[in-house]
């Protein structure tokens, strides 16, 4: 009989609430024979004030030991900017080799955009994850002086570079459109421009299938905003990734519906999804989230477990919500993660 | 007597049409008692082909000899991606310590955007233009191989970092609102973060009016889009400032009527101005173009150099012209020229 062995990291602020909820929508949808087990780890701020630790190799033993790990989120005003980020997020992205960042972006029926006319929005990012200028390379010097000078070294490898494009091509190739966009800024940062442009255009030729296109950075933030329907596949690096893909979410539904999945696609090390949007300190514990970016995540952490139908009745059950909220009364966390148990068991 | 000392580089694609309307709206603005002289420099894609030359330093000399330079476009698809831009565009920025890249953003009556319900947008964003990822800094090594590694540093200092965010003080402190955000994200590349943070709090001692937040840039997209009205003056680093001002223009009105300084506050070099819009070649020679937002770096050209009045005028212009293209057939550049000119002389 199947069982998942899922890793819980509810985490800071909202985490706990909506991790909750998309823990009760993946229990509703598993078929009886699938055997669940959770295991509920306690990383965060608390853990951090409590002890000093953000995330231990003891605590990296233990994680691997899943078939998976559901993330709420991670990070609070009371700890220093980047502690958390890189001493836990970071690190276990890092360490667990997750290179492929997974994230959708679609305009469902019924959803506001702040975009005028309701374009139709479906795309997918695969955002480089363990590269670029995420490694923390860099440094300073002279701290706090008036001759300080700071380094950020973004670091790119034809290793890491053709192990996302490639994933990305195999992702368009899969799709009607086959459309795959790759972003940069080739043009300024030249060193590591060249390596992504050249790699891409090497893999590109194994998939003679697949359209292509090359966009600066700066340009496909506008076209996000004034075209979003040209997209299907986009892949691009660890920075570009993140700033691209909160435009993205804003544009189709907001981040409250914006899903991710951190991928080891070699299965060495299980992947982690977790919603786009953070810990939201400001409306922590008042039922106030939604937790339909989470349940959205618990879809593609079964997608990537072999649980096809699953996710796909995951999603539409968020969908038909989604489109059944117009005019509405706003409903609790609990109410909307209760109301999508009832839609994926029904 | 009062005279002005222009350099004028048309460059690329449509860079000729519209600086073509833009010196013929600065003539037609400038009082009689000014005295207006232009010194056209023929730099870009045909000046490399024909001598492999992008900007020597006799180059700069003259163009050092001038008050400003109003540059058109730079750029074409026959030059390998970066020649031009860092060989020119970039050079010249460093070399003319161009370190406060202004990009105003409003949003004028009866101008399109592709945000729903017509939000206020009227802010301005100071972009460092002289360090961070742009300084060319980082080098490739085993190139075209499987095991290369590219590297792009960014490189920050507290000199270059203060005098950019004073400035950007300077300005929230004069407007209405007095509102300062400080765009980076200092919870990933935490070295140059820290100084970013440090030096802008260290700063706002200085300016108690000012009211200051902080933001990371995937944020800031969100905000753009979705609450654009928020902001009044940002600072933010060079990669950072290049990716939200394209997004900023989008959504304020396209790149159409994006204006852009690049300024050496000093007065040791000549300041530079351009609309935001690259060459597109696509377009070029066409009379398509729209001269707005080189007419609109006009304005700033002459606000730099005193002529406040003069600056204004060009700026009604545009907005009443802008105003009056509702339900109009297009016109082409040179018409769009000709009637600001009428405008701005009567
Ligand atoms: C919190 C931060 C480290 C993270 C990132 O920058 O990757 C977040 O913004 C995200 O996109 O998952
Ligand atoms: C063409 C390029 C070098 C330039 C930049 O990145 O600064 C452009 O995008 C801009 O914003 O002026």
């Amino acid at each position: 009989s199947r069982s998942i062995n899922l890793a819980v990291i509810p985490g800071d602020g909202i985490g706990q609430e909506v991790v909750a909820q998309g823990l009760k929508v993946l229990s509703a949808v598993l078929p009886q024979d699938v055997k669940l087990e959770t295991k509920d780890f306690d990383f965060g701020a608390r853990r951090y004030h409590a002890t000093g630790e953000t995330l231990t190799e003891a605590d990296l033993d233990a994680l691997k030991r899943h078939d998976a790990i559901l993330l709420g989120a991670i990070g609070d005003p009371s700890v220093p900017s980047g502690v958390l980020e890189r001493g836990f997020l970071l690190k276990l992205r890092f360490a667990f080799d997750h290179h492929v960042n997974l994230r959708p972006s679609k305009l469902l029926p019924g959803v506001a955009t702040p975009l005028a006319g309701q374009p139709e929005i479906d795309f997918v990012v695969v955002r480089e994850g363990t590269e670029g200028p995420y490694t923390g390379n860099g440094g300073t010097i002279r701290k706090g002086t008036e001759h300080e000078v700071a380094t950020e070294v973004s670091v790119n490898t034809a290793f890491g570079v053709e192990r996302v494009v490639r994933d990305a091509f195999a992702r368009a190739q899969a799709r009607p459109r086959k459309k795959l966009a790759l972003i940069h800024k080739n043009n300024v940062l030249t060193f590591a421009g060249h390596l992504w442009t050249n790699v891409f255009n090497k893999v590109a030729e194994e998939f003679p299938e697949v359209t292509t296109e090359y966009m600066h950075v700066d340009a496909a933030t506008i076209y996000l905003v004034t075209q979003p329907e040209r997209f299907d596949v986009i892949v691009t690096d660890n920075l570009f990734g993140d700033i691209i893909t909160d435009l993205a979410a804003a544009v189709s539904g907001g981040i409250g519906v914006a899903a991710s999945g951190n991928i080891n696609p070699s299965g060495e090390f299980p992947s982690m999804f977790e919603p786009v949007h953070g810990s939201a300190p400001d409306i922590a514990g008042q039922g106030k989230a939604d937790p339909s970016a989470t349940v959205l995540s618990v879809a593609l952490l079964l997608r990537h477990l072999g649980y096809e139908p699953e996710a796909a009745r995951i999603e539409d059950a968020v969908a038909a919500d989604l489109a059944e909220r117009v005019g509405q009364p706003a409903r609790s966390t609990e109410e909307i993660g209760d109301a999508l148990a009832v839609r994926v068991a029904g």
